[in-house]
């Protein structure tokens, strides 16, 4: 009889691997942070004992989600400016209110909001790309949370850094004080093409190599970032980038709504991750990302919210639920994204994604305990014929119970264990009134 | 002073009309059921005094919503076959479980649960389309919402009538019997045109003058109608019904994702009806319906969320975000149907297709209490620049704490007052078992 940390009992097990295998009455042991066994629940007791045993008696017990694109700190600018196109968004409201506003307290204040919203909807790790890295790194270190953390590199100067090397060096600061952290990390993380030059783009590339890091960056999100690098280049973003050995495994391309025959050429042989965010390029009309013809190739497609200020959310259920919509309507083919490839874009192929995936992404033996609690006993998702389609067509945020993060408990019963809701509600109306009375 | 039944305070009144006005820090003044004075709060004491006080100082309040297309008693075939086109969905799976399945008993348990459903995501007001008319209505009258009954007419028998003749009948006996109810009514509902004869239509669009009732449809759902419907008759769907009279301001024509020129002008010239059902549609792949082309003619579109088999729920907030997402994708225009159009759309537009515009739809003086209170101090809706962004783009339905029907209070605080959320539980336990084990 082996003596364990956590022995967790679920209605459904949703594995994610191998196959989206679906266990019924099945438990998790866990201990020192990671899931030691998965076996049928009453066959626990033959085996493990527990001081802390959690019964997820009407629950889909799955891993928690990856958002594998955010900007989190932008989550005091929900709602800001809506209905609006990308360049006239970006340039008449949100950059002006990040000139404005974005300092170091804000970000950490604005990212720990984030990361209360998103443990509430069930995502246990994400993929950031924002200014004043510690801020954020020491969110997530307070929530609990796992995370990537976007060494941004951006052509205009903000309060974080002026110039593309000042951008740099104070990334790879950051990099090298949360290198030993268990859950936090960096990634390389210049903002587009059109606001870098080919120089600062080498040198990220080389320095991403060096260290090993991933390079996350905005690529081909609109018609008019195609069109201008065609009118000045007369090549495709993406073509310039491989052109300069920018896309491999290493390369997270986010958006990708703009694809022809050339890119898919390149992707298919250097196969980069693809970072889709249904809502977001829903929301400014910047495109569509072809979900189904990249998976055909093999390419590994990761789901992402981008920032609530164009989204206006983090909740990755809402965003599968959206992903399969968008991509059953773009293909005209209902069966294209069904329910149980849309939770693996959710979760494993996230983590795949941020080349993480040994340690988080699926109820497997020996990866961390970074697991979720959706109770389905609703009456919005009842009667459950196939958990999977509950979870993604018809769950609602409010529906997740439960968050780990390494074995750690997040939430409990709605109730958040390492964030006080009240202290960030008040600091989002704090911020609401200096940024609105401005 | 003037005593009321009761005065409601609201930090944010949507009142929808006229211009979508939204009122801070106002009170709606109700007495016997309806709305008989808007006023801002602080002036409410000179005026009015109440036993009943309610304070939504945190909460949008706004008209009810208008599901302006459901199949109710569909609500315990949730989730049993998702991800297919729409007719193997409708031959293989949908069709052999209600022929099964669909009593008089399994309409009233199922319905009732759908109208827990919806009053718990703030809907008032259904428009109805199956089977057994009075089970349905029976549960309206206990769950205290507003609706629409469809007299459905569909060309083959089920366990509800045998031929086109009986279904009229047994429809003309329900609408008889309702006929004074202050909430529920009928309307007709031939099923689609490629389950109805000529004779039949002609037939219901004579009845439906003669008593003064709307007639609601699935119109050319699919490319598979129109492509069937050209290939037997050389003539679209809308147009065959055009040329029997039967397209009017009186014709409720649901779905409409395959239009054409031919078709805009009939539309332009008789000016029906339009609902729109972007998940089903989504989901089934069966089309778009072109939305802001219809606004621009002066169309009236509703929203709808069809039943939860192909949905897979009836939540009306979600529907509108999916509203905005697929026109803004469709169009590839971000400014297309922002938010307060999409609220419009699924309220007030919602009641004028159903020709109770004069009831319902609006927080207007002299019409029905029928509103809901959404509370938008949670984390996922902070801070609040504009209230009708938070709604649309990012408020759960868990957000809609209260809801009203004619001044009678449903739900006070997420908790039903009419219904018993843990029967409701139990029945859909007990079909599931059935439905499953078979």
């Amino acid at each position: 009889m082996n003596s364990v940390h956590q022995i967790i009992y679920a209605k459904w097990l949703m594995t994610c691997e191998p196959n989206n295998k679906v266990l019924e009455n099945h438990a998790l042991i866990i201990h020192d942070g990671v899931i030691k066994d998965i076996l049928p629940s009453k066959e626990v007791s033959l085996h493990y004992q527990s001081n802390e045993v959690h019964e997820y008696s009407t629950h889909a017990v799955m891993p928690g989600f990856v958002n594998t694109h955010t900007h989190l700190a932008m989550s005091f600018f929900r709602g800001l400016a809506d209905d609006l196109s990308l360049m006239d968004w970006l340039n008449n409201h949100i950059w002006p209110a990040e000139n404005a506003w974005v300092r170091e307290e804000f970000v950490y204040d604005a990212s720990l909001f984030a990361m209360a919203e998103m443990i509430r909807s069930g995502t246990t790790c994400f993929n950031d790309m924002y200014f004043f890295l510690q801020a954020t790194a020491r969110a997530a270190d307070v929530a609990g949370i796992r995370g990537r953390i976007g060494i941004t590199v951006i052509g205009f100067p903000t309060a974080w850094a002026k110039t593309s090397d000042e951008y740099i060096a104070k990334g790879l600061e950051f990099y090298a004080e949360y290198k030993q952290h268990p859950r936090i990390g960096a990634t390389f993380a210049p903002h587009a093409i059109y606001t870098e030059t080919e120089a600062t783009l080498i040198k990220i590339r080389d320095l991403a190599e060096k260290h090993n890091l991933k390079i996350n960056m905005h690529i081909q999100e609109t018609a008019d970032e195609v069109n201008q690098s065609m009118s000045q280049t007369k090549l495709r973003p993406l073509r310039r980038l491989n052109d300069i050995g920018f896309v491999s495994p290493r390369l997270i391309a986010v958006h990708m709504t703009q694809i022809d025959e050339e890119d898919l050429e390149i992707i298919s042989a250097q196969k980069p991750q693809i970072v889709h965010c249904p809502e977001s390029n829903m929301k400014l009309a910047s495109g569509s990302c072809p979900v189904t013809t990249l998976q055909k190739l093999g390419i590994n497609v990761a789901l992402g919210t981008d920032s609530v200020a164009s989204n206006n959310d983090l909740n990755m259920l809402a965003e599968m639920r959206s992903a399969a919509y968008h991509s059953k309507l773009i293909t005209s083919n209902p069966e294209a994204l069904n329910a149980y490839e849309v939770l693996t874009m959710a979760t494993l192929n996230g983590a795949k994604a941020l080349g993480i995936d040994h340690v988080t992404g699926s109820l497997s033996k020996n990866k961390s305990a970074d697991f979720i609690a959706i109770n389905l006993d609703e009456i919005e998702t009842l009667p459950v014929y196939h958990p999977a389609s509950q979870i993604v067509y018809a769950a609602s945020r409010s529906q997740v119970t439960d968050v780990w993060v390494a074995g750690k408990q997040l939430m409990k019963n709605r109730v958040l264990l390492t964030l006080d809701e009240g202290e960030l509600k008040k600091k989002a109306h704090y911020w609401f009134n200096k940024i609105n009375q401005s």
